[in-house]
């Protein structure tokens, strides 16, 4: 009854099957009113509670956008090293693309979160979920622009927050790159080189206890 | 160049504004292959180092929907008190559609996520942004499917642990009420009621550094 139409339901799920975690860039300018969409898009986001906890922080002076790709490139290091074993598989990969790509947002989570109670009390990290559907939602708006989206998560969130003078009770959760892109991936980039396999569906789902399959 | 056409577009912007949290459902069947294509729109979601963190716990057990509503009722009943001089208005709006819905899914992060480093080391929370990038998915199909979602995060997680045998690592974080709907809401359904209000786009988007409007 309320269902779309099947040429618009096979757009949906092209874009949900198409997005991918972009690292690689051109150089050309995203124009301003596709990332408006895109920012408009996020913000019809669920939030739990409708606490909107969602802040973008544009970066347009060059300077500090190099700064943040220093934090990026000492948590790389960091995190090669607590990979152990794979450290030199892991430094071989191309995890941002901070530098090449047009547009970079920081995301955020706002200050003074505590006051949001609803859905919350046993929950805390529910705002993190919100501000995920956020970023899926202009994620997949992107892609049905044709424009590539990276979230790198390899960062210090203290360094960053000085970085961008922050409050103390906000958090950075995601520097996006955004931009054209060559082609998209055909495959998530980790699956093409490797890194990860996708799991079997069916393994990841259980039937009323945990560990059950379903009939 | 990768852009999709204006009707494709226009498709997925329209999931986009059109998805709901709904908390009122019709009792009708929802198709097991319409279930099927939201598991697998969420299981084509962004994880962080492609941990795929996602479980889902199809609920058929009547006796544990039950038992599971009870839980949030409980839940709903603490999260009031906490609310102190909202107490009543949020006892007055319906929360869930857990007794109501066709279709019941417990959504949960895995165990041994520990193992996890890529992308976590600083922001191990990136589980639960993957998690609810797979939701926002399912979300989004369901929409274009002409379902209803809602997604519920008013419970004990320790409670809920229980009552589905889970692992001591790993977190419920939504209990999923699926269904047909007799209309999805016009607006979210705590802005019709007036619990809270949307948040002005611009007040939300910074340049450079926190608190400054964009020029």
């Amino acid at each position: 009854m309320h269902a779309y139409s099947d040429a618009e339901r096979a757009a949906v799920y092209r874009a949900i099957y198409q997005r991918r975690d972009m690292r690689h860039f051109l150089p050309d300018a995203v124009a301003p009113e596709i990332l408006t969409r895109l920012l408009q898009a996020a913000h019809a986001a669920p939030s739990v509670g409708l606490m909107q906890p969602w802040r973008f922080i544009k970066i347009t002076d060059a300077s500090l956008r190099q700064k943040i790709h220093t934090v990026v490139e000492q948590e790389r290091c960091l995190t090669a090293q607590a990979l152990a074993e794979r450290e030199d598989e892991f430094m071989r990969l191309k995890v941002e693309g901070i530098l090449e790509c047009h547009t970079l947002l920081v995301a955020a989570l706002c200050d003074k979160r505590e006051q949001f109670v609803f859905g919350r009390r046993t929950l805390p990290e529910m705002d993190v979920a919100s501000l995920a559907c956020a970023i899926q939602n202009m994620w997949l708006a992107a892609r049905a622009e044709g424009i590539g989206l990276g979230w790198v998560s390899l960062f210090n969130p203290d360094e960053l927050k000085k970085l961008l003078n922050m409050p103390d009770d906000s958090v950075p959760q995601a520097i996006l790159c955004i931009g054209h892109v060559e082609k998209f991936y055909e495959k998530p980039m980790l699956e093409q080189e490797n890194w990860a396999s996708r799991r079997d569906l069916n393994s990841l789902i259980f039937e009323n206890t945990w560990g059950t399959a379903c009939r």
